[in-house]
């Protein structure tokens, strides 16, 4: 087990009606006049919108909207946010949506108050030392991004995908109404499941010795995942999944799944390419990346994919070799993603094997020429886990 | 899974040498004229005192010492607390120990700002509305109040021990090095393992349905312990069991094996009495008490006891009966407390078959006549639970 600092302050509100204390929060976390982040109009057609601003206006905190937030955001409202917050003094953040919504905030908070241009604490030119405080309604559990001090946005000149990460720009509340879940689409679900899991695998994956209290986390909420993700696909309005499932989501990237250890994230940096290019979810292209970077990357530690094969993927090793029950954890693991309708390969995602060129490309400019930590990855590996991608 | 606030605000700084950050950390939190609270010498004897008041001279954070905390704290050192930091304008508290003086040091906290006899917070007659900012140096993982809002204190007069809670109580950081545990006695260990895992036991039984995420957390920290906890006792320098073990003990009961269940805590209640009549270690009284509890109501979830027995005490239910996997999962968490040396009856703890009116009279008391949400238990209950307690 490493030394390692948690810190996840974030005061959580779960639960049915949940929204009904934002006025109390906002007050509390010192926001009085605020500005109120949303996407496409889900949370208009879906009457949440409606409902959270007359709250505010029953509470009698001043507000502002900017709507309009696309998945895998882009700097471009960023920019708008940033000068409509400087413009009307606004004190407070409030991000209605998903991780695209609530990354755009974080970007716009973190901002406000840096005297150059924003992008800068993208490209590291720049040091995050304050930021205004956000709070979150979550509608989509995927990103993470409710509970975590990270924030991914594209630019769209080039289409480059950078993150930020600091204590700064975690949410001061999170508010987390499974109902608000009930309007999603199967894939768009289907896509949140595949992000949680990729924040737990991409955690779960290290080479630090004896860290059995967070594996064992790490594989319960994974196991949970996998058996409350089904639910959730079979019948949307199933409370009772949705609220495993949207607390797990919390869990996978809150930072309590990483203690102690090494991350990896490669997987994530092979699929931001895959996003930024196609734009398509980044959970389907997780879907995809993911089972052909295990069988890249199984012989670093077979021990580490057995236990995830029995621990999480509950392989039967009757009669099985260890080698074949690894192999089976990681093709379950793919069979789960198909079973849930998520792409499992470029053709399926709408990706092209002729791009890998493009693409490796752009992760070398934007990684430096590496990823990863269980496996450090060059340019040579990275081209080769696109192609089993393709198969 | 029902409604459920999560709040753990604390910043946990884990691992080797981390008392280096202790200057940056207090002035991060804006101490500057500290109390240092610590027990009765064992933090004096290892050397951490002495390396601790370098480190705050050092950092040019002025200083006062309060030692002396005892285990089962009581409420005469808390007023000295209380009237030192009023006379010395503490605005910092550092806690040096294990949970007893971090309990002590949060109740000289929030007494320092409040008008009445702090006494009264914990009689339920004050609220609490502020608190001193506390810090910790763990020392002995057990009670979990590093990473807490609550505190347990006992009243001389009466030989009381009440408790309270409150977010003001949640330390601001935590400093766990599991080094500063080699210094501990075989017996220590085996109390704070036997604590450890009440704090989860009282979360886990529970009759709201559907807590999936939060069961398997629960069953991979509980498993974790029993296993660390076997390693440290054999080898009291083994430092990736102490971490193990400490991370765990933190996670026990900041809330996250809590979240979306109704929780239970009479084996605390009934615990409770046995540490304040005979001052036996809550550890040690808790061994004695859970199994017995376990037995009075295990009709109440006979699945709920399967699943405890598969999932954590790892029952290999070949050719058993249900009950028999659920007998055997209690036999086992007994004969995991006597393999560590811990007392399992009355007898061994030093208590007296005879002293069951006077305890159940006391708990009658405190409690207003009913304990525990599980199975909501009356005094005739209790009485049973105890004379169970002396086989």
């Amino acid at each position: 087990m490493n030394n390692f600092i948690y810190y996840s302050p974030t005061e959580f509100v779960f639960g049915k009606n949940t929204e009904h204390e934002l006025g109390v929060l906002i007050k509390k976390y010192q926001g009085t006049n605020i500005l109120v982040h949303y996407g496409q109009g889900s949370a208009i057609r879906s009457g949440l919108l409606e409902k959270i601003l007359k709250i505010l206006n029953d509470s009698s905190i001043k507000y502002f909207t900017l709507g309009g937030v696309k998945p895998n955001p882009v700097d471009e409202l960023v920019y708008e946010g940033i000068e409509l917050c400087r413009k009307e003094n606004i004190d407070f953040i409030l991000a209605v949506g998903g991780g695209s919504v609530i990354d755009s905030a974080k970007a716009i908070g973190a901002g406000v108050n840096y005297q150059g241009d924003f992008w800068d604490l993208f490209d590291k030119k720049g040091a995050i030392e304050e930021a205004l405080p956000i709070g979150t309604i979550l509608t989509i559990p995927a990103a993470g991004s409710e509970g975590s001090g990270n924030a991914v946005i594209t630019k769209i000149n080039g289409m480059y995908k950078r993150g930020i990460g600091s204590p700064w720009l975690k949410p001061k509340f999170s508010i987390l109404n499974p109902e608000n879940c009930y309007t999603l689409t199967t894939y768009q679900m289907a896509c949140g499941i595949a992000d949680m899991m990729a924040h737990i695998i991409e955690r779960y994956f290290t080479n630090t010795p004896q860290v059995a209290v967070t594996d064992r986390i790490s594989e319960g909420v994974l196991k949970t995942i996998i058996e409350q993700g089904q639910k959730v696909i079979e019948d949307r309005r199933d409370y009772q999944a949705w609220a495993n499932l949207m607390w797990s989501g919390t869990l996978a990237h809150n930072g309590i799944c990483g203690t102690g250890r090494e991350e990896d994230w490669s997987s994530h940096a092979l699929e931001h390419e895959l996003s930024a290019l196609y734009d398509v979810p980044h959970g389907a292209g997780l879907a995809v990346v993911i089972p052909a970077w295990m069988r890249y990357v199984v012989d670093v530690s077979p021990d580490r994919f057995l236990m995830f094969a029995q621990n999480v993927m509950e392989v039967n090793g009757a009669g099985k070799t260890k080698a074949e029950i690894i192999t089976t954890g990681i093709d379950e693991l793919e069979s789960f993603f198909r079973s849930i309708s998520l792409p499992t390969n470029f053709r399926e995602l709408g990706a092209d094997m002729a791009d890998i060129d493009i693409l490796v490309a752009k992760l070398n400019i934007n990684s430096g020429g590496l990823i990863g930590r269980f496996k450090k990855l060059d340019m040579t590996d990275a081209r080769k886990i696109y192609l089993m991608s393709c198969k």
